[in-house]
């Protein structure tokens, strides 16, 4: 029995979402790498492997030590390398493939002193996001790193890894696709510079708003999106996804009621919710709520959260709607970021009340 | 050995924070009852009771029963009831002195129905802030509840509670003086309404900015601050704390340096500070860095945290300050709302590297 705010997974709705990238990848030829920080979750890894997937992506070096744990021999660790974790990453590379992320030469010149073991990495380029990479026109910087990796017994260039973390920015669809092809293109200029070179480099792209506007996947090696699993209120705002395939919510009890202020409050707060925040019709909303156990349709015309403390969140509803509602009554919210509001949690529920643990960022 | 972002403690500090809120509230006979949401943590709260310290305040039902684990005898759960919760709510008052907060005819009628112990219920008023609580000219409202309590054999009404939290959301000194004052006023108005029917109603007010702008708290009878114990920048700059003053900081690793836009990325994201933000010089900053180590008056002039993802932050630094940084250098970030990072955590770090255990929000 639920009794306090519940992150409630749909595993169903979890599950489709996995076919259809699949099936997404498999019609551009892509390898499947997908990015498990959003999930941190074994047994959701095994629903993956279930349906072929053999690779993924984590984000932390304690994220690799879990899945690796938990059977998988192949991961990239999408983030580039901190130094202080070099022993941790020679134990993982001795039993498992592992994946590194290098953009800066005094990285690569540690990593070929200090690694122990064979490992792969990928150059991470920054085709326009500006948050991690070598600039993509920087092929000087790339030389570099390139002439480092070859001096080194250990190092092996695996190809060039690039997020388009700007896609999450984009107002709608045809811009998240336009900003998409422009870092495919700029992807695509250096594996033709390096081709020759490099005759088995991998272009390593992924996100998850693109696969639902882009028109062309083709040359991309390698694909890593991570948020489709559970989309969120954001992806569903830019056309990604409909409702209907939003996988998580969380549940959480009705406290308050303001009838002269048309709000009610939520036991449900920042440590629930994240305070990942969105713009939606020029108002600043931290979730998507709706009445528990409300048809689709009436999710479609919800209420905003509009502000969010450490344990209260406040929804603004309709006049209507208030008349309706007393404490004790249930509250589902749909997360703005669904990635931010899962990291909180050691597990998850499902709609039949299983729980399904899952990484914790800090043990 | 730190390896990753981390939580430091500053016990010092910490310490004399609370050692300084204590005398305030003796020098204007307030009981203090502390709130423990911002450091959740029993080791934390022995230094309060080393120091006299015998009540305090959560804002959740489970944190409640973990400060009674650890011996608090009367606890304020300073959010409105729950209703879901009745059954630990009546384990929990069955043990220690619960004291409760009511805004609803709803919840003071279920309580009256359900609760199985003797309980002080505090009304909680909204001076201001337009969270919870009854509007504090709305007696009618006031009164309905004195009825149902007064109905119950279990209800007993201990007084007025507010949470002056637009104090927080004040521009300077002045504001929040005058916030407070306004809340303390409407507070005063309640108190001499109803001192006749409760001759022993307990006003109960409490923030963090208050005591270091407002110039009277008297006939405050209770007074419950939280923030105090660590601060953060929001506090210091607001002018309620000097940088001296704040307890905590993330330490992180420096993993790439990008000298073409004068930003370093830091391991250290939205799961390790929290997505709050606030504006600083009119830029939306998630948190103030300075280099690890760094004397006092070099964390004065900091760089701001423009942008978190993940598990990536990135800052702005200046173009003298990037030429000495590189991957495997440390970075000290004080965190924008501290109880907000604090929450995501399991423990904190000592500044000589010992563990304190907390409470965890989930489980």
């Amino acid at each position: 029995m639920i009794k306090k705010p519940t992150l409630i997974l749909n595993t169903q709705i979890a599950k489709s979402n996995i076919e259809k990238m699949i099936s997404f990848c498999q019609t551009w030829q892509m390898d499947f790498r997908p990015h498990f920080k959003t999930h941190q979750s074994a047994e959701i890894g095994e629903w993956f492997k279930e349906l072929g997937v053999k690779k993924c992506t984590v984000s932390s070096v304690g994220m690799a030590q879990y899945f690796a744990e938990a059977g998988w021999k192949d991961i990239s660790i999408a983030i580039p390398v901190n130094l202080a974790e070099i022993q941790e990453i020679n134990a993982l590379a001795k039993k498992i493939k592992v994946n590194l992320l290098v953009d800066h030469e005094y990285t690569c010149q540690y990593l070929a002193e200090n690694i122990l073991e064979d490992v792969q990495l990928f150059v991470e380029i920054d085709t326009g996001y500006g948050r991690s990479g070598i600039h993509y026109q920087n092929t000087a910087k790339i030389d570099q790193l390139f002439s480092m990796i070859e001096a080194s017994k250990r190092l092996y260039f695996a190809g060039f890894l690039s997020h388009s973390g700007n896609t999450y920015q984009a107002e709608n669809g045809e811009d998240i696709a336009r900003v998409f092809e422009q870092s495919r293109q700029r992807m695509l200029v250096l594996k033709a510079k390096y081709r020759s070179q490099f005759p088995n480099l991998i272009l390593s792209m992924g996100d998850t708003p693109s696969p639902s506007f882009a028109k062309d996947f083709s040359e991309i090696d390698e694909f890593r999106p991570g948020n489709f699993i559970f989309y969120d209120w954001m992806q569903y705002v830019a056309g990604v996804c409909k409702i209907a395939e939003i996988s998580v919510k969380l549940t959480c009890p009705v406290i308050g009621v303001y009838p002269e202020r048309n709000e009610i409050v939520i036991y449900g707060g920042g440590v629930h919710l994240s305070k990942e925040s969105m713009m939606f019709h020029r108002q600043k909303i931290f979730g998507w709520a709706s009445r528990s156990k409300a048809e689709q349709d009436i999710l479609e015309t919800g209420f905003p959260v509009i502000s969010l403390s450490q344990e209260h969140g406040v929804i603004s509803v309709s006049k209507e709607i208030i008349k309706t509602i007393k404490p004790g009554y249930w509250v589902d919210v749909i997360p703005v970021h669904s990635c931010m509001t899962a990291d909180l949690y050691g597990n998850y529920i499902t709609e039949t009340g299983l729980k399904i643990e899952k990484y914790r960022t800090h043990s």
